[in-house]
């Protein structure tokens, strides 16, 4: 089979145009099939700021509200989106900017919660294997925008990070897939002040090893079940670690390796 | 060779909730390939407010400073574009909403000019043919935001009807092409006044004649003179008329048919 790398990159390097600069034209490098999703970073928030909209907050949590989805589908589909894709395209990169909505790439269903109400937030159905097996194989590098439809004519927010676990997922089955997750510290740290505490490798019984003796950050914790997941359905490999070192990362010279055993 | 359609929305049809819905699912029943490219509409100029972004004009028109571009690649890329595509997906029409800069569809230069400084406007160079021969042939529906890039990572504003014109003449090569431009009128009116004063054809000769006579609404030539330019360089036919008469329009039951003899 193969290869295949889906890499995420975080909303604080999207905020940082000298960072995501840099990112872009390392991940131009990358020779082969590969996919970017990316998260939404501080922008929507200074958008919706400055339209004097106010923003629900639940448990810490954003509430996707109807101002608020209008906002976040802007600055995520349309400038964050097609910003990195003209940047991919000056770097010989032939990227095409998408969210789930095109070409039904990702059909979600609005969260279904009798607690709280998370507004317009989708929880992913589908992933549309076919299509990005067509782009893939025309040498196209989808960027996908964290917007997922539901079939009904319904917008919906999605979680970057489960959008780039769920692709990894589908398209295992058809490519040898390494699932990257970008940001801005230098891995998993065994000491969260200390970023020369990276810890290499993490199989299942060492994860199991290190939880038990509280020694990951509780922040880690849902990107490091996340990987697992991807694991158990067939994704090869999950690499956690620096953005502005990419190409290390993909070679296993930084960063935290996850893998199954 | 099969039959294409290329069809462009304005601006009052975009901003027009009730409008849009009606004319995407008429849209959404035309048979074989066709192309959606739509306008931008108020939001930007609305959002730009909201904001406090002061809007420059010079003569009548807006000028796309930083700020101004990064608005409109907000509202038409991320907005307009992927809120059309998501309802034309519920229609069961397998859109996918693309701008210029996407798989480098629409390739442009910033206009010169030593007179006026239009800021990021975007003067077309090249249409990836080969890219929309390939959404085609997979039964895709492109759905086209007026945005281009310039290949150097510059996004810039280019106006829909001129996108929609070199879309048509670009694919008239491979397609029997129809160029459509819908708006809130009739079609060209004898009496800007009487929408029952449509003229039904106009050939050459008799747009002569009406010019000659100031019979044309000034504001209807450069339309005209596109679509003259259109025609003389293969596309087959075009077609101006009401966005609420879709269907009329494409069997000329409605509107305003311009054509070479």
């Amino acid at each position: 089979m193969n290869q295949l790398f889906i890499i995420k990159i975080g909303g604080n390097i999207v905020d940082d145009e000298s960072a995501l600069a840099h990112f872009l034209q390392s991940f131009a490098t990358i020779e082969g099939a590969k996919i970017l999703v990316h998260g939404g970073g501080k922008l929507a928030t200074r958008m919706a700021e400055a339209m004097g909209i106010q923003q629900q907050m639940i448990e810490g949590r954003r509430i996707t509200d109807a101002e608020t989805l209008k906002i976040v589908t802007m600055v995520y589909a349309g400038y964050i989106n097609k910003n990195i894709t003209a940047i991919l395209q000056q770097h010989g990169c032939n990227a095409i900017g998408i969210s789930g909505a095109d070409a039904n790439a990702i059909l979600a269903h609005k969260r279904n919660s009798s607690i709280t109400d998370y507004g317009f937030v989708g929880d992913i159905d589908q992933v549309n294997i076919s299509f990005f097996q067509q782009l893939i194989s025309n040498q196209l590098t989808p960027v996908i925008a964290p917007i997922t439809h539901d079939g009904k004519g319904q917008l919906l927010n999605t979680n970057a990070d489960t959008i780039a676990q769920e692709l990894a997922t589908a398209l295992s089955h058809f490519f040898t897939t390494t699932l990257v997750y970008t940001f801005e510290k230098s891995g998993v740290l065994l000491d969260t002040n200390d970023e020369a505490s990276v810890i290499p490798l993490i199989a299942p019984d060492y994860y199991k090893e290190l939880k038990a003796k509280n020694l990951i950050f509780a922040g880690m914790i849902p990107k490091l079940d996340n990987a697992f997941t991807a694991l158990d359905k067939g994704v090869s490999k999950v690499i956690i670690g620096k953005a502005d070192q990419l190409i290390h990362l993909l070679n296993g010279h930084s960063g935290t390796t996850i893998t199954h055993a």
